[in-house]
């Protein structure tokens, strides 16, 4: 199964591809960060991301898109920015039949390091151990979104968005792709 | 200019259209209410929306898409929602090349009004005497559209996101749909 994570940001938007491995191991893929300006107005920064995540979906066609759960609790001054990216990617990830699963911070933190508390260089640290990376992934953004492929690859059963639903068959899955061609078609 | 209001919510999301006419007059085009189940998962809400706003601006192609300003102070229970309709609002227009406003809940109130602290019943029916209907716009988030409609036709200048960015001449708007069409033609 490969997993696309998605740490949401409207200024630093974090971007990590996961693959499974048999034995509970995971290998690297992809990952990288999408950056807007802030100098931009809320719709362009907005039309950035979403333009990167569909290159990043179109690119990997990844079987299940895992994104941080946002709370409004947290961080009121970015928390508008970081939903609206969330619901970029979410609907990014709808248009091409995409399942999606939403994890916590805390369920992400558990999951990679044992403790639902841990820092983010533990956070970073565990996700290059897995990996079996040479090197750190950078900035936290980018590890962030390693760890929420990880945690999903590893998560108990019942993430996905919506109890009943699962991962979709290869039918199933050109199906909804066919069917997302043919509404994006202009009309003339 | 053609305006397209936009009251963003996950349950409820309110939708209208207004004219400007000559003399501080303005025409009701379209109103109505686009409507998820929540027994949906998020990303198929969002998906829903997102096709219903795709469909209401390409049938009504607005000059401007005014939206709700979101703030995460309010309503923290739908706060993640609200932002994430809002969102996907901003997207919709600025892949078509349509400039964005956002207005807050009481310059909205103010201005059709005359009270930043007006209850949902005096906009109502402010927003059926200005634009001359037989009935109330019902319910409460489609009036609220047209009202973000009519503010942003009768706004002081400078309230499109963006200080520097104005309307879109025909020759622009006509390169920003071909070039959105180009970008959603399907590859083979």
């Amino acid at each position: 199964m490969r997993v696309l994570g998605v740490d949401p940001g409207l200024t630093r938007c974090g971007v990590g591809v996961v693959d499974s491995l048999p034995g509970r191991r995971a290998k690297l893929v992809d990952v990288g960060v999408v950056r807007t300006d802030a100098d931009l107005s809320v719709d362009l920064r907005l039309l950035r991301v979403a333009e990167r995540l569909d290159a990043w979906l179109d690119e990997h066609l990844p079987d299940v898109v895992a994104v941080e759960r946002v709370f409004a609790q947290h961080n009121v001054s970015t928390v508008t920015g970081t939903a609206q990216v969330a619901g970029i990617a979410m609907l990014a990830a709808a248009r091409r039949g995409v399942p999606v699963a939403l994890h916590t911070p805390s369920e992400v933190k558990a999951a990679v390091t044992g403790s639902g508390r841990a820092d983010k260089e533990q956070v970073t640290r565990m996700v290059t151990r897995i990996l079996g990376l040479a090197e750190a992934p950078r900035p936290a953004d980018a590890a962030d979104a390693l760890a929420l492929a990880i945690c999903h690859l590893w998560r108990p059963s019942g993430a996905l968005q919506g109890g009943e639903r699962h991962e979709l068959t290869a039918a199933q899955r050109a199906w909804a792709a066919a069917e997302h061609a043919a509404r994006q078609r202009p009309r003339r």
